[in-house]
């Protein structure tokens, strides 16, 4: 059986790669981070999504990139603006997907396992670089020379299967494939309960996506 | 002034690799990593070293890629090899210097800093994969791509200073440089006040390394 580790960060995107890859039958490896992101209620969503798909197995690491600051996912100094404004906003976490990436790359490893998925998306964005197809693909050279596995042959691959899509398609092609949406949490305000601000780039994306895909939105708000 | 981040273990090739850094004139920013590994010793002379040779701060971040196992270095139930033996050893972290660099790169975006030094060596080395200079190069396309910084063209560098040199040269040179190379544990086996076994292939490229070099070895061995 293929062994896939899908990076699952408990917002819509991720859970319809998680979906994807249960269609294809293969046997799931979830991974979160807990990174000192404010909006953490997504962490509770992973693990509610993770089980609901059928994930073999659902982990969460702690991995120290808050404490770095520089963004407004993880410094609560800096304010979470309603639109992102010109340019790459003050949202984006320095180096994420490369620190996520090689985290999966080292636990694809130790699991021999054949893929990794990752819910990037480079349409109805927010313009982080490492959302791009570019970034998928030079990710996916320094893996083949990284490890082990590369070095004997069978390098793990790195699927990006939503990088071309629209959210509006996203959301149609994971509600046929069986994600609950109701369980994801996008908004980068999220509260406890992981009800959404309505105002923030995520989810500025998530109801458009909602609108334009002509699926009732089950996102729920504060207010 | 230019900033660098400097990968430091505590071992030998990084202790070499900070001081060129200050010999540059560089402000640097020395990253150790609690990996969950055996010879935590390294953990403590990474602060003497960067004491030692003057950085500005010396941070040690934790990350759980040991839990993974899947490495001598890690997992307490797999053997140290006195000898590596054929191809990759057990030795091998998986992806560990991918991890590794990815964090780097983020306290580096962070910083603002201009370059980021590793003290991976491709000559007297165990043969890991990502010890490689095919490796660092893809590590350097990966960061333009990566980044805010890369977008905007002023992209951080990977340094890789002792890829090509055989461990007699990195002495000599961190010798010269001021390096105190007493300071250092290198040894996968390192007891807590940090004494060598003097058996396994860490010990063993070190030890040659200062026969080489015709320097007097200061390792403190266990017997």
């Amino acid at each position: 059986m293929v062994k896939a580790v899908i990076l699952l960060s408990g917002g819509l995107d991720s859970a319809t790669v998680l979906a994807f890859a249960r269609e294809q039958g293969l046997e799931c490896y979830t991974l979160s981070f807990d990174y000192g992101q404010r909006h953490r209620a997504e962490l509770a969503a992973a693990v509610q999504v993770s089980q609901h798909l059928g994930a073999v197995e659902h982990r969460v690491m702690e991995i120290p990139i808050g404490a770095l600051g520089g963004s407004a996912l993880t410094d609560a100094d800096i304010e979470i603006p309603d639109d992102g404004g010109e340019g790459i906003p003050v949202t984006y976490v320095p180096a994420r997907n490369t620190v996520f990436l090689s985290l999966a790359l080292a636990w694809a490893e130790v699991l021999a396992a054949d893929v990794i998925f990752i819910g990037v998306n480079a349409v109805d964005y927010a313009g982080y670089p490492d959302c791009r197809p570019e970034f998928i693909k030079a990710f996916q050279a320094l893996a083949v020379l990284a490890t082990k596995q590369g070095v004997e042959g069978r390098p793990v691959t790195i699927e990006a299967p939503l990088v071309a899509l629209t959210k509006a398609e996203i959301i149609q092609r994971g509600t046929a494939a069986g994600v609950s949406f109701a369980m994801t949490v996008s908004c980068y305000r999220a509260d406890e309960e992981g009800r959404a601000c309505g105002r923030c780039d995520a989810c500025h994306f998530r109801r458009q996506g909602f609108v334009d895909a002509e699926i009732e939105d089950p996102t729920r708000y504060q207010t």
